[in-house]
């Protein structure tokens, strides 16, 4: 089988499972089982996903939230954790409660019991969690849903989580300024109620739907690709909050390409008819960002007359 | 809490867990969730579990073996993995398709279909598997359930896989002389269909069962500490093969003191009525090495004349 040349290496690995596993289930947020049944699994390794020093506490809650994500992605509502730890022999019992506390701190604020797991030595701390949960009963948020003529939604803002790793890689994690940027990337918050509220009004109808774990534009390059449709943005109606625009001025990054490429923000990216699109914008969770259009490029075009192809070259890719 | 002196660094941990969780299901090789399924994790790190330059097919085979054998230490069946892989760059996909290539091999020689997980970037090679699985009609074959007057059987037999792990670190993978202990290291089997037959047998009323993957030993002392019971053990029962024995002394190493502590052996330890212990031995696939009795100690006699008190400073730990 010859694979598209513009697959990442994570892509290609996947193409290569799906040929020697034949297995249908493989390739979006979660596989669904018999039953209605959701599992997810992601694995968080220091110096690729997090960086040594970051607070215990953040990391457990992170590493927790980031797995919620992936049920939130399809619409579905998480109930047992199972978490592996890889263990450096530094660690002392005090560093690893406040690892757990954090961890458990996430999986109760989003009604997920931890219900097991492994703890081993390793020169590398690795946290590997499995989520399982349940489908909404109506319908699955699936990334192959998108459809011409469809709007496109987002939930919360892009390119804060960004900027906070660009923060602590500085050094600077008590900065005042960054505050809400360091938030953004220490303690997301999965998108769980807002992808019910999707899958509530769109019922068997769905939805596509991903979240943006490796920013915005690898979520709708992936929604495109997997619906086989085109996607238009307007860079205006991107939402990245004042503060964060405030802050990439200071360090001279570009708010949009944080929003775009940053990755680690965890907000909903759904493509849905417009009367839809338009009523879960009066909720207050939701912007609409752009439309979906036939064909497969994804264009970003700005209010100032430029117009952009986005592609995945230089998305956001934890290797 | 004060914990108990003897503990080890993972169990120790774990107790840590259960009282941050406050949660009743952790603590058994699975959990088990509603609607009796089964589900158990189990992490594999590059210098702790295996060597760097073990064959990447068995590799696969092997991690993915060890969570099956989780799920036969509860007497369930497996259906669905999880496989989340951290993979360091110099990785090329001719490696990767060998090593998941093991990984489907022996899930396929199981029942178990690869249904999803998550390939990551890492300076170790990390291998997390998650399986999920159902509990066997009748009955959880659980640690605790060992009572006084039982006998205690086991599958297969032990310290092969300790002296295969010898031989690789020594450089001889291809000595014809390890062929045995070699591939009981690198293809381990998980005894799903024993561990059936425990449950078929022993119907509702169960059986104490575990797999021995940190040695004979430690799965004795397992047992014990959970259903709080003796165990006595007669040294020159415990199965080993004359394969095992020769090289063990060629190599100058001790085979009771590998079948002991050496781990990886992934033989069921189950404790059951002495008349359904007989059964089981009838089938070929089980001997019996002992007896469960009142007290909280586990014993070892020879008919030698010397008795040992084991305990779990010596066990087999992945750090």
């Amino acid at each position: 089988v010859t694979l598209p040349e513009n697959l990442t290496r994570e892509q290609r690995l996947i193409e290569l499972i799906k040929q020697i596993t034949a297995e249908s289930l493989i390739g979006d947020d979660c596989a669904m089982l018999p039953g209605r049944r959701l599992v997810s699994s992601d694995m968080l390794v220091e110096g690729k996903h997090f960086l040594t020093g970051m607070a215990l506490g953040d990391l457990g809650w992170k590493s927790m939230a980031v797995n919620l994500s992936d049920i939130a992605a399809m619409g579905g509502t998480p109930e047992f954790a199972l978490v592996n730890i890889g263990l450096p022999a530094k660690f002392s019992s005090r560093e690893f409660r406040l690892l757990y506390l954090g961890l458990h701190e996430c999986a109760s604020a989003y009604g997920t019991r931890i219900v097991g797991g492994d703890i081993t030595g390793s020169d590398l701390l690795v946290i590997s969690i499995t989520v399982l949960g349940l489908a909404h009963p109506l319908c699955l948020l699936q990334r192959q849903d998108a459809h011409a003529g469809d709007l496109i939604v987002v939930t919360g803002d892009f390119g804060a989580s960004a900027l906070g790793l660009a923060l602590m890689r500085e050094g600077r994690c008590g900065d005042p300024e960054g505050a809400y940027c360091l938030a953004r990337h220490c303690r997301p918050q999965p998108r769980l109620k807002e992808a019910r509220l999707i899958a509530d009004l769109t019922g068997s109808c769905g939805a596509a739907c991903m979240d943006a774990s490796d920013g915005l534009a690898d979520a709708l390059l992936q929604i495109a690709a997997a619906s086989k449709v085109a996607i238009e943005v307007d860079a205006e109606a991107i939402p990245v909050e004042a503060k964060t625009k405030a802050l990439a001025v200071v360090l001279g990054l570009d708010p949009l390409e944080l929003a775009l490429y940053g990755g680690e923000d965890y907000e909903l990216v759904a493509c849905l008819k417009a009367p839809l699109a338009e009523r879960l914008c009066q909720t207050g969770s939701f912007k609409i960002i752009g439309k979906v259009a036939a064909g497969s490029r994804v264009i970003l075009s700005s209010l100032a007359g430029w117009q952009k192809t986005v592609d995945n070259k230089m998305t956001f890719q934890h290797w």
